[in-house]
């Protein structure tokens, strides 16, 4: 997508461990125009997929899942990472480490709302090493649901996350992929 | 919002410590359409305050603030929670008290994201005590920004905040106001 390399470009702030921040359009102040050409692109990219639910992660992924849904007329189911006493006792769960913050955590979603007759397109707004991503798989393995896409708005090509999806026949789309990021410059994937 | 009082008495589900769990359309899975409805109902409510930015709060808040953003094409700032690395470091924060978790935390907005030309509209899930809004209203007057409106899907009326709120002027509108809560039975003001 041209539009969002270009706001990478101009807006995207790479830190050191592999950060690419683009806080002012994602990941702290939402760009709804930008977000909503991407849910189109989603819907043009997964439209014929069948899908009857979007499951994406908290917090960063629910803004895109919401916006792209409206297309799909879907519901969105995210799975959470905190634990809350007001969450069901009845859970699929999955570890997932981060490389990001050097750290395990779990997980969730209730098993109410994942099921053998869904047809899942899974939305998130980074990946990396899809450790985040093999676990949101998993929680769809779970519960019998099948996974029918992938939906990324920015790959970090450089990682293996991208190509291990690939290779086990995902079907995999990312919106932007950058395979080179230095202070001051960013290579996209043609 | 008649359709989304219909909604919670069909599936709201009321526990202990004043706890209303609306985890099938708000808080674990999203129904968009219905966001929808709310999106534009807040738009309605609001649309001639010459809203600039819509400020809401991670992580309930972000689905139905980015959703109602369309109508008013204005960006989402969302209020962070959890202490990142990546965050700026030249930050608005405010301390707030959750009871239902029983603890403080603090939240947060980069400088960048809000300023003295704004005026915003508050969105949240939830409002009981008030305290995670009257954090947000902290943030929004560090910046110099003005508060034009708070909008609430669920407000808990048995509660203070939205009286306190009201109290203080602010244009306080929330879709659905919870006036008594036990199993099994809702009341709603009129």
């Amino acid at each position: 997508m041209e539009r969002l390399k270009q706001e990478i470009r101009e807006n995207g702030e790479v830190r050191d461990g592999n950060i690419l921040k683009v806080d002012n359009f994602l990941n702290h102040m939402l760009d709804v125009e930008l977000l909503n050409d991407m849910g189109k692109e989603f819907y043009r990219l997964f439209k014929d997929e069948g899908i009857t639910k979007i499951l994406t992660i908290e917090v960063s992924g629910i803004a895109i899942a919401a916006i792209a849904a409206q297309y799909f007329k879907v519901p969105v189911v995210f799975a959470k990472k905190v634990e809350s006493q007001n969450l069901d006792k009845e859970l699929y769960t999955s570890k997932v480490f981060s490389f990001t913050k050097n750290r395990e955590y779990i997980i969730r979603v209730s098993k109410k709302y994942l099921n053998e007759a869904d047809k899942l397109l899974v939305i998130d707004d980074f990946l990396a090493d899809g450790n985040a991503m093999k676990g949101l798989i998993s929680l769809a393995e779970q519960s019998g649901a099948e996974v029918k896409g992938i939906g990324i708005v920015i790959e970090k090509g450089f990682l293996d996350g991208g190509k291990e999806l690939r290779e086990a026949n995902y079907n995999l789309q990312s919106l932007a992929i950058v395979d080179e990021m230095h202070q001051g410059e960013i290579r996209f994937r043609e």
